[in-house]
């Protein structure tokens, strides 16, 4: 895909992660587009504000976009590689493609997807990195509770 | 495990399964429990109800156990063979076991949580296959777009 809109849709992700530092919680980010690039949906983990372990931002951004008959030609873009329970959503629902911020601080299930057919546009950005390296390193039992480490 | 545990377990999950039919919702229920047997969550698939296509049986019954700092030995029971989105989420967590109700109506993911060691106990629980013979048959888009086919 054109870096550039992959550039421009991963600004809306890191907004959303930024969104979720400002409320204590886990600065992590996403956003589905659909195939056309309307944005369907927009979201952040949310395992702090709302006490839920099952808001990871893929997930917060896949519901906000509300039921759709078919995620064909849909990308999630998120600030950072998708874990294995955001991984398994994109592989059951057959989003098409992931944009992702970084893979640096955290390699989840982005590798496995490719193998099954999903569009990878992988960032090194250097922002995304920054703001969970400070992330981890000042609330690290709070990132092992959120990956199950 | 002990098979008379799980048979017991699985009735918990087969009552939430059928609790989201009777309020019209897609035939599929989960329960968590801990290490020592404790249930710690119960849910079934609410799509439907909550118009949220989030809301999977085990997403439910992982919501509804709250934050939990690790998920060593407990066991998802489901009425049905977790989809990858449903796997994804065990995997990640590291919940030990799943106790799955049936496979026939669908093959999701358990034999890959099976060779990353996950134990499998898998029903072929005539009641579990009936419930959702009868759902899909009847409404067959709703089940598709369940698991994004």
């Amino acid at each position: 895909m054109d870096q550039a809109q992959a550039r421009s849709w991963l600004a809306v992700a890191v907004a959303e992660a930024r969104a979720g530092l400002a409320e204590g919680g886990i600065p992590i980010g996403a956003a589905l587009f659909g195939a056309d690039g309307t944005l369907l949906g927009r979201g952040h983990n949310r395992r702090v504000q709302d006490d839920d372990p099952s808001v990871h931002a893929e997930t917060a951004a896949f519901r906000a976009a509300g039921r759709q008959r078919s995620y064909r030609g849909t990308t999630m873009v998120t600030t950072l590689s998708p874990c294995w329970y955001c991984s398994g959503l994109v592989r059951q629902f057959g989003i098409s493609r992931v944009v992702i911020g970084e893979a640096v601080t955290f390699h989840g299930g982005h590798d496995w997807l490719a193998e099954h057919g999903v569009e990878i546009v992988l960032f090194d950005d250097a922002d995304c990195v920054a703001m969970m390296r400070e992330f981890i390193r000042e609330r690290p039992e709070l990132w092992h509770e959120d990956i199950g480490a």
